[in-house]
């Protein structure tokens, strides 16, 4: 199809798929003349990819060509190109460190491997230090509790991950990390809602009854 | 204590404790002649409170000054004053609706009352929508699944809110809704990782074995 094709299907403004291309995003159409090039299924499919990671996950261009990039060609590790696909979303350190101690102590206490090198490990030890400065820190017994719940969650995250191809499995698990967090968080929010409901009207029902 | 001496024992400048009690943020000290006034632990305890909302949980002022409002004065009814308090973390809705239809959808599935009132309700269904334009949407089985593992994380939160005075209880609820999030996030990407560094390892071990 020509790019004005390619506009039509994909719903994205012209001078919005010459800027993906110019910036390296999506790849170049098959040229069919100095100045026209034609854009097939896989062009439609990038351009739907590259709004998701872009409009819906909020990423740079520049967080998305790397994305883009360890789509297109994985390392030989899938677990290594997991990682660091996954590290290039938010929320971002300002100074890596060797060593995370909050976070250290945490996953020795729920029995995970601790890997400083995981972006994970530093977002962890920024979130128990925030925990801390609010005068909340994270007790043994919530952590162990929530360890369980979390765990629960990831096997069902890591039970829809497409096992078809390495790009594949990249490209889910970037989307779903970033994707489903708020969902949870507010399932979370209402969770609460729903328990506070229940308990407080239980407890107007005790003092009136 | 003297103004000075607030200075000290918070740890946070003068200009900043000044521009609090022009905000109306912290309460005025007990004035001893007309341009002084002391200080006292009620003061130390306020402004470690608006540095957790500020800087911790990153509320504006207007919206920190609107919960400090609550916890100073709550609602007869506590379950009204709490879902006001936490309604004021973000993330904000530009327009609120009547009816957000993924979200009715999914509280209807797991059994738990839908009311649009809720500001979690709104930010359920954005979460929902954005799933559904990154081509990722809930299926009935994560859904479910997820519900299960939520409300036993919401179990533990609530739980921990103390009992004490409504006060308390707003201020903890308004924290720990907020602080505890990225503890999770970071949790829940850990455990990924976790589990496909196992299966990627047992693949592995069988495909060499």
């Amino acid at each position: 199809m020509r790019v004005s094709e390619l506009v039509d299907v994909s719903g994205i403004p012209l001078a919005t798929i010459k800027y993906y291309l110019r910036e390296g995003l999506l790849m170049p159409g098959d040229a069919t003349s100095a100045t026209q090039s034609t854009y097939g299924d896989k062009h439609v499919r990038r351009l739907a990819l590259i709004r998701a990671l872009v409009d819906v996950v909020g990423l740079s261009v520049q967080k998305t060509r790397e994305v883009l990039r360890l789509i297109d060609a994985p390392e030989p590790d899938l677990f290594e190109t997991l990682g660091r696909a996954v590290a290039l979303l938010p929320p971002y350190l300002d100074e890596p460190a060797d060593d995370y101690p909050r976070a250290r102590a945490v996953l020795t206490t729920i029995g995970q491997i601790y890997d400083p090198r995981y972006a994970a490990v530093g977002q962890l030890e920024r979130a128990l230090e925030a925990a801390e400065a609010a005068g909340i820190p994270m007790t043994g017994e919530r952590l162990r509790g929530y360890a369980e719940h979390v765990m629960g969650i990831a096997e069902i995250d890591i039970s829809s991950v497409p096992t078809g191809s390495a790009a594949n499995a990249v490209e889910y698990s970037v989307l779903g990390t970033a994707i489903y967090e708020p969902v949870l968080a507010a399932m979370r929010r209402l969770a609460h809602q729903d328990l506070a409901s229940k308990r407080l009207a239980a407890r107007s029902t005790e003092a009136t009854g």
